[in-house]
């Protein structure tokens, strides 16, 4: 069986970006589909990403005094109903429960499509004196959209993420939280997942339903599309006035508390390969690689060639190393190596260990480099470290370089004809331009970044005075 | 309002054990309960302990070559029914989603119970060959049983778990793997949370839906009852035969695998609590406590007292500690401390500082040490191992200590009437007598305990020839 099972070639991704992706999803064994429509099976090749992410995240989360709780996955329809704009954002795609057991429920429930209602349902009962503020909570879970179209890890009926939630005294408190998620969201996806993003503000079209203002981080796939990869939210005090959740503050006198949320999910796992994978698969930045030096022994039979590759493990113990003594051949583990994106290959043979080197290989650049094998634990450091720098770099340089200002209609129209990727513009501000812009040229708002430029005087597609400028693109 | 909030006396535990459980989880600030009935809100302080077993849990099971991975919350009802056993031990209990959004389900899905069906449907798909085995699953997530009566962390709607699932290529290495994480469960509970344990096997009575075999650790409460505290499964090869999941062997004929599953959940908390509580609240084993020390400055407007807390801090980094700064008195700070079962104490005031020491007092004994600053980092250490150490010799005292022999229907009728606590006894292995006793004591059959003794050679109860020992107990 396994001799059927080959390293199969992918589709190109020039040819067929998208066919390209879920080829590389499955044969990297991230996922498998499940017989429960739009949901996923996540392999342990993907969850392991997930995993490291999480605990990088957790800790940032930590560093800013967030601690975890866990609410219930159901929302009564009643609480759902309780915040006019929100329960119309989601109501049209929850999955609803509407037994317990053999017995119809009095009131059907809903799965959480998030939990902003459940936290303000809590808030409401816990928050009582302006010391039991601020209230930085945050809990990992999954939520249940009722998507009708599904993507592995971009779209998907159920999928794992965190949401923050987070009570405050003044709006001022709430503002300044948003902006500091916002940064650490940022912060996350350059330094760990070597994924450069524009920061920003949503337009009030695209904003989250319920919230003053949704800022996001936008990040450019390959393929020039953009990815909305986590966003953070004010609601000033909203929420806090449709479900009550007041304090009694140092005058004495009641007030409603500002509240915040923010969340990144398990889609950064398809920012990751959509972002840096290329024709042979996965490549994984090496702070998020579950493996990130695979051993390959050659001519594994020979005299000491095992003993060897186990011996360099030991010497690699501070990283995270795996040796391939399958029975496969040399060039097989390769490819499969290349497909799941390990950042490092060592290959060593009987002729290497005669001479006291190893041949290893970047999977990024393909690049081999001789090393001796006394000098291969500051040499993988090194190379690890690189490797997280270039892939950053070489994501910068394509976001860059496909990222365009425009300064008149025909340009803004020239360029999304003729280009894939982002479009700066001036902009006037009103919706209804908005959604012409958005139906005559299928694009969208990314959002308006928090680096303005100022382009021209007026709106690149009304003419109207502008009021600042957005970043414009098609969108996963 | 915080004056308002004082750490209020809490119901004495051989007043009535179930409102002390209730106040402590409630005044440790463990958990809230929640507008949506039977689910409850587990707060930072619960949380945080649930955190601390995951990671120890985790890194035993992937020491032992488990991965994590993640599959879908939702089972289509007619997965469900694939196995018969399995389907009529959960089907009463689960909730059922019906609506996607505005639009009925073609088939309703339930919310899973457990995932055996999931993993099965998953690995029929995914193995082929002897080369795919043992596939060594697990995922941390939460289940949906649909209880009548609830309880915070030992029953309610949704709990968060581990769910293990396994498939193997012969019975013998399953039963290994069944075996193995029993073990693992048993030394989880011994050395993190100073739980002793008896391992054995259910009956055929008490064992899980469709598994051939099932083993338990059992805990016993201050209370003297029981709490079943994990459970490992040998399935055989039933579920494989219902689903279809079989591999090609190296001598080339299909065969089905042989599986295991296994769980481990958030009432382990509840078992925390109801093993080592005490009158002044919770008391934490050090290892999963998320502040292990808590410096409690005396006099700390005066010179000097809040820097030198701090130093002390800085000097402890390697173990979990906070300062109470707040601005209410010692006394009450020391009863919060003492309520969430924070390990040590550590007073510290100004003719403290003048002399060079400090006062540290422990949770669990309540005995006060008088520490010279500058040995204070070891002094911490070992408090800390003694009372790990100590906490579970109390707690094996207590499960020693209140367990009895019964070598006749008398004895066995006379302990439960006088005693609280488990009755070894021999038994006939029969369905019907176990039925009886449990009907006419109102005790069920814990285990057959892993560790035999022959009491006597006829059944405690029917007088049949006996073929093992059971443990017997009232249980949560």
């Amino acid at each position: 069986m396994a001799d059927k099972k080959l390293v199969e070639a992918i589709t190109s991704m020039d040819e067929d970006f998208a066919k390209w992706y879920t080829d590389v999803v499955k044969k990297a064994e991230l996922i498998d589909y499940s017989n429960v429509k739009g949901c996923m099976v996540i392999k342990p090749a993907g969850y392991a990403i997930w995993e490291l992410m999480q605990r990088a995240l957790d800790d940032m989360f930590k560093a800013t005094g967030v601690e975890n709780v866990y609410l219930p996955m159901f929302i009564p329809e009643s609480l759902l109903q309780k915040e006019k704009d929100h329960v119309e954002g989601f109501a049209p795609e929850v999955a609803w429960v509407t037994h317990g057991g053999l017995t119809p429920l009095a009131e059907r429930m809903c799965i959480r499509p998030t939990s902003e209602t459940l936290f303000c349902d809590f808030y409401a009962g816990d928050i009582h004196s302006y010391r039991d503020l601020p209230r930085l909570y945050n809990q990992w879970c999954s939520v249940v959209r009722w998507e009708k179209e599904t993507r592995p890890f971009l779209r998907s009926r159920e999928f794992l993420w965190q949401e923050g939630h987070t009570a405050h005294a003044t709006a001022e408190e709430a503002a300044g939280r948003t902006e500091l998620m916002l940064n650490v969201y940022a912060d996350f996806a350059e330094q760990f997942l070597a994924i450069p993003v524009i920061k920003g503000r949503k337009t009030e079209k695209e904003k989250f339903a319920g919230a003053n203002a949704t800022y996001s981080i936008e990040a450019m796939m390959h393929d020039g599309k953009a990815l909305q990869a986590g966003t953070s939210h004010d609601f000033g005090d909203g929420f806090a006035r449709a479900f009550g959740i007041q304090y009694t503050d140092k005058d004495n006198t009641l007030k409603y508390v500002h509240q915040t949320s923010w969340g990144l999910s398990t889609r950064m796992i398809g920012a990751i390969i959509m972002v840096h994978g290329d024709d042979s698969g996965l490549v994984l930045p090496p702070k998020v690689a579950p493996v990130q030096v695979m051993i390959i022994p050659i001519r594994q039979q020979a005299e000491g060639v095992l003993d060897k590759a186990l011996e360099l493990k030991e010497t690699l113990k501070n990283f995270r190393v795996k040796i391939d003594s399958s029975d496969k051949s040399p060039g097989w583990k390769f490819s499969e190596q290349e497909m799941r994106g390990i950042p490092l290959r060592v290959e060593i043979g009987p002729k290497d260990i005669e001479a006291g080197k190893c041949i290893i290989c970047r999977r990024d650049t393909r690049e081999k480099i001789e090393c001796n094998l006394d000098e291969i634990e500051q040499k993988i450091a090194t190379l690890l470290d690189n490797i997280q720098k270039d892939m950053f770099d070489k994501a910068a340089a394509h976001l860059h370089g496909n990222t365009y200002a425009a300064r008149s209609k025909a340009e803004f129209i020239n360029l999304f004809n003729e280009k894939t990727g982002f479009v700066k513009a001036m902009w006037c501000g009103e919706r209804a331009c908005e959604e012409t812009i958005k139906e005559e040229m299928s694009v969208t708002s990314r959002n308006i970044p928090n680096e303005q430029e100022h382009l021209a005087d007026t709106c690149v597609y009304c003419n109207l005075p502008a009021k600042s400028m957005v970043c414009w693109g098609k969108s996963y």
